[in-house]
């Protein structure tokens, strides 16, 4: 499979879709389906038929004119596409409520996620486990992710950490920052930024439902 | 404040970006500043500052020309204006791995979502408390929303269920659903939705570290 050459040239939204069209077509598994179209994902996920065809077009994956994708070679080839089969090893700083929280979602190792550390600097916190996850002193970081060797650096410290703390962990060798705290921080180039800001879908939400 | 009248103009990008300038302006205020201009928080995040001067034109707050905003007022006003004060009332489908996590982040609760109780049907969970929080069976849904009265649903189900989930928790009165599947899950006009795709953002960090 040509993953690397191809995954070079997706653009985000395309990237960002194909977790839902997995989605989709293992629940089309479970239920013993074997062959799916686009036309068929299409009616189910509020995107075109020829959208769908486009996004899975940067996957290696044939589809058959007039038949569809193999379901099992679709499920394969985008959990490899995506990177959910491999094992990505990160770190966590901010072992708060929302910090601690993610270190219980086991479910992010089952995506490829694997946290082997947090780091925090509460004397209260530091040097214990926390579900089963080491926390250390954020003083150790870089010596210790000499032997983690973690790209991925998840963000949930306090909003106004979180600029110098992203900094930091970049310092550390961190490629990839996951920033759950509402603060824009700012990565250099070639360090990939994602922001999940769970705050600003609570506001959207809430601001929709008013009468 | 005429909060109701304008928050039905914002558009959604804008709604999204508020967070931002109220985390960045706490910060400063934190930092012993009092006065905040549009070209200031520009500076710090990448929206230009006639961009950010529009977005606040929908909240009902007065910036001086040539000076600036006010930032406890700017604050008081964004935290309104966005929600965070009021307590909204939510419940929790499928306390897994990520449902559980959710149950015990209580920054949640500090931004204005309260989680009342969590619903699930296995029976290793029902009638136990997850970080303090009731979970009841699924089936007692209607019965006790009658009660609780809320109007969000976090919907954290397999994404097998997640429609279906979806479906039920709307005849029970929910108004607005909080997606954590990586599922689509389609709702009826007048529902509000929010996705939050934790797993679509890893596949975009991971796609984009690759070599």
């Amino acid at each position: 499979m040509s993953v690397q050459t191809d995954s070079a040239k997706i653009p985000e939204p395309a990237l960002r879709r194909l977790p839902w069209y997995l989605s989709y077509v293992k629940l089309l598994k479970s239920q013993g389906e074997t062959i799916v179209s686009s036309t068929q994902i299409a009616k189910k996920i509020d995107v075109s038929a020829s959208q769908i065809a486009k996004d899975l077009s940067y996957v290696d994956v044939n589809g058959k004119t007039r038949v569809g994708y193999d379901i099992d070679d679709l499920i394969s080839v985008l959990e490899t596409f995506l990177g959910f089969t491999q094992t990505h090893r990160a770190v966590l700083f901010g072992v708060g409520s929302l910090g601690a929280a993610l270190l219980s979602d086991s479910g992010l190792e089952q995506y490829g996620l694997k946290i082997i550390a947090g780091f925090d600097v509460k004397s209260s916190i530091v040097n214990q486990k926390v579900h089963n996850i080491p926390v250390f002193h954020t003083n150790e970081f870089f010596e210790k992710n000499e032997k983690i060797k973690a790209e991925i650096g998840v963000l949930t410290v306090p909003p106004g950490y979180a600029q110098d703390v992203s900094d930091f962990m970049i310092r550390g060798g961190i490629k990839g920052i996951w920033n759950f705290t509402p603060f824009r921080v700012r990565v250099p180039e070639g360090v990939v930024l994602q922001n999940t800001s769970l705050y600003a879908h609570l506001a959207v939400m809430f601001n929709r439902l008013r009468p």
